[in-house]
């Protein structure tokens, strides 16, 4: 991808800006906001602050005349009856990789992580991954049918589909390809190309289970077969025990109907599982009694190990972490305190504990973990941290409630090798240079 | 309010249509998604979906011939890099109340809260409620100055605040206002306008304590004056113990940076208080020793008691639910099963419970909490219904840890009369006619 392309901290955008380029703000403690030791905090930061606002009133013309947005009357209300972000955020958008497939319509668009917050994906932001481009399907022609090893197969209509029971949950989204250029020795140059083909949403949909009750499945089920209604009719096997445990067949997304690029008006949700097993434009699920060996399981998605085997319905996304500030293609501005933040999950279940290394794995620290933290969901960690100006390499790492630890990128080669595409959750580093530049290497 | 001007149920829309006018569904149990009755849930659902089935493929053509979405190349990938809903959802906005007020700049956008899923407000259906309308600032002019009762007043800019230790964390935001009309006999048509300016939302953003802590308030602090930067330099009293409790200054909302109509790039969230004292385009806090009477604590957002007397400074949200389907406007179009949904809130504390009555309060069933059930956040409630085709009294209460349970309308105006303007969190009834009709209804 051309380095013009990836305008991640544009002059527009004030977070990365900000973040990088703040006046000097002296170090504070580990427990900044502790409320037991208010008084260490009141020490650490009266001269900093001091210092601070004094620079500030000095040199700021809106205080002494006030700016023209409190001296003049605002816009009306519902000036935009649907609201859209500042005009100072445009550049924060999801942003194609050129070159990275060979048709736009056959390819990725990723989420800016770099200048996200907390655990919930704005919807206009949520990554895209297409196999024939995306559709705006009518929803009072579409339909959902259940066929295969069933009492009586059945077809739905959303108006039958978003009259039943329903479920809200929030869980994470990976494509199984998501880092997947970190298993090569290529730099890619953001944290928005090396991890930005994630999400966290909360789901509103019919439990699948109670769908399969309906239409009466076999004994012998064992599997599911999930088609898409768009023109790649994507098709994925599915676990009979993912489907009978949290599966969704989800219309709602963050409080909202399902947006076109994410399979309006119906799509798969299977927590934990990759997300080309989320199947989009749900038309069809078929039950069956063995893997159906789809092309997207058969010749794609699976993992190419050391002698030559492959791995086949390698479907759960495991633990994995990555900090999303300061990340490659920022730079530290000055010295001083900075919030290092980032984002965990686990496929398996929820993150117990997130450490973090300024030192290449040598040293770790606990992370603070924002709440609430949930099974098979997007977890926000942050991380006191002083820069001294100094060279510096940044990681994370997660622990997950089954006991398993993110592995360092020598551990998963060891046994994964290099020629993978699909399943990277190894440690990710970030160098800080002397300078406060900051990019992507792979360490051993 | 014209009739015309409430078209919560456009021809685009699914959402309601499903809702209202699906396929007859046979009754289900109330543990219909109870993995441990799937024998039972089978028995109930064969023979009506059976049914549905039939009459789903005889009638469809788009199972003969394959839709065209189905047989042609979608769109690219970042054809829209901030994405948008369907355009089949276009009529899913907020929307304003003409004649409620003089100004469309001191006005208000409900939320369409009869359309929505979960406990996530999109930030695009963020009510709005500006008192000189709504601007967009330039984050590299703006600031936030702490003066009054500290030990040194400190300027910050919006860099300097974004280094900073951050929280995010899931709020509601209710104005103080919600339900106003409801205080008297005006049958407002929708849930939209009855409880539309509510929210919730995930908020990242600096603990104010922290802030409070750096500029080194007085012992004497007992109360902050929270300013804006808009046209109306909106001023409101926060009390001390919110400040140092759980409050931010937040420059985040549901994972990117705040919408200019929520005060972007910086407003105060104070959890459980009224919107209005979530201050937006925040530009200033004053630390200081007395409620600082601002017009909009004085003049307005007090509560007119039966004696005359004004009630002030009664910023806490109480404990309240609200059905949001079906509701008024809507149209049951056939018997059967439905899944009454609907919000439930407390600004002391955490729900504890929902119950749903379909009598008028006569009787009353606990509906199912969709989790995670969070402080002073929204949760959703869901309760399953069978529709036999009678007239019917829809209602919801909440009870919260603090004990306390949601009142029947009665009950409220007993104490504070009829002639409040503010804080009306009364039981909500929708009167469903044996035609299906869904209406606004004050019992008693």
């Amino acid at each position: 991808m051309s380095s013009d392309e990836v305008p991640h901290q544009g002059v527009l955008r004030p977070a990365p800006e900000s973040f990088l380029s703040g006046e000097l703000i002296s170090a504070i403690s580990r427990d900044g906001i502790d409320h037991h030791r208010r008084g260490l905090l009141r020490g650490a930061f009266g001269a900093a602050v001091a210092a601070m606002a004094g620079s500030a009133v000095a040199s700021d013309p809106d205080i002494v005349t006030p700016p023209e947005w409190s001296r003049t009357l605002g816009k009306p209300v519902a000036t935009n009856p649907y609201g859209l972000p500042s005009l100072y955020e445009q550049n924060i958008i999801r942003r194609q990789s050129p070159g990275l497939t060979q048709t736009d319509q056959a390819s990725v668009a990723f989420t800016p992580l770099q200048s996200m917050f907390g655990m919930i994906t704005p919807s206009g932001l949520h990554f895209e991954r297409h196999h024939q481009g995306w559709v705006d399907i009518d929803p009072r022609r579409h339909r959902l049918m259940i066929n295969g090893l069933v009492d009586t197969p059945v077809v739905f209509t959303m108006e039958e589909l978003m009259r039943m029971p329903s479920v809200s949950r929030m869980h994470f989204l990976e494509c199984g390809a998501n880092t997947a250029l970190e298993w090569g020795n290529s730099a890619v140059p953001t944290v928005q190309y090396t991890h930005g083909m994630l999400s966290g949403s909360e789901w509103t949909g019919v439990p699948l289970s109670l769908l399969l009750e309906r239409a009466g499945y076999d004994r012998r089920a064992q599997f599911l077969l999930a088609e898409g209604a768009d023109g790649s009719s994507m098709t994925r096997t599915i676990n009979m025990e993912n489907a009978l445990d949290d599966a969704i067949v989800a219309y709602g997304q963050n409080g909202e109907m399902l947006r076109p690029e994410q399979g309006y008006p119906l799509r798969l949700v299977v927590p934990g599982v990759q997300g080309v097993s989320w199947v989009k434009w749900l038309r069809r699920l078929e039950v069956g009694d063995m893997p159906y060996a789809a092309k997207d399981e058969a010749s794609h998605y699976v993992d190419l190990m050391p002698d030559g085997s492959q791995r086949q319905y390698t479907a759960i996304q495991e633990a994995k972490s990555v900090i999303t500030a300061p990340s490659a293609g920022q730079k530290l501005q000055t010295k001083g305190y900075y919030c290092i933040t980032g984002l965990a999950w686990s496929g398996r279940g929820t993150v117990t504990k997130v450490e973090v290394s300024v030192d290449g794995g040598r040293n770790w620290r606990e992370a603070r973990l924002e709440g609430p933290v949930l099974p098979k969901m997007l977890t926000r960690f942050n991380f006191d941290w002083v820069w001294q100006g100094d060279a510096a390499l940044l990681q994370s790492r997660v622990h997950d409630s089954t006991g398993y630890i993110q592995p360092q990128r020598a551990e998963l080669v060891a046994v994964r090798g290099t020629r993978s595409i699909y399943h990277n959750n190894a440690i990710q580093t970030w160098r800080i240079a002397p300078s406060g530049e900051v990019d992507n290497v792979q360490l051993g």
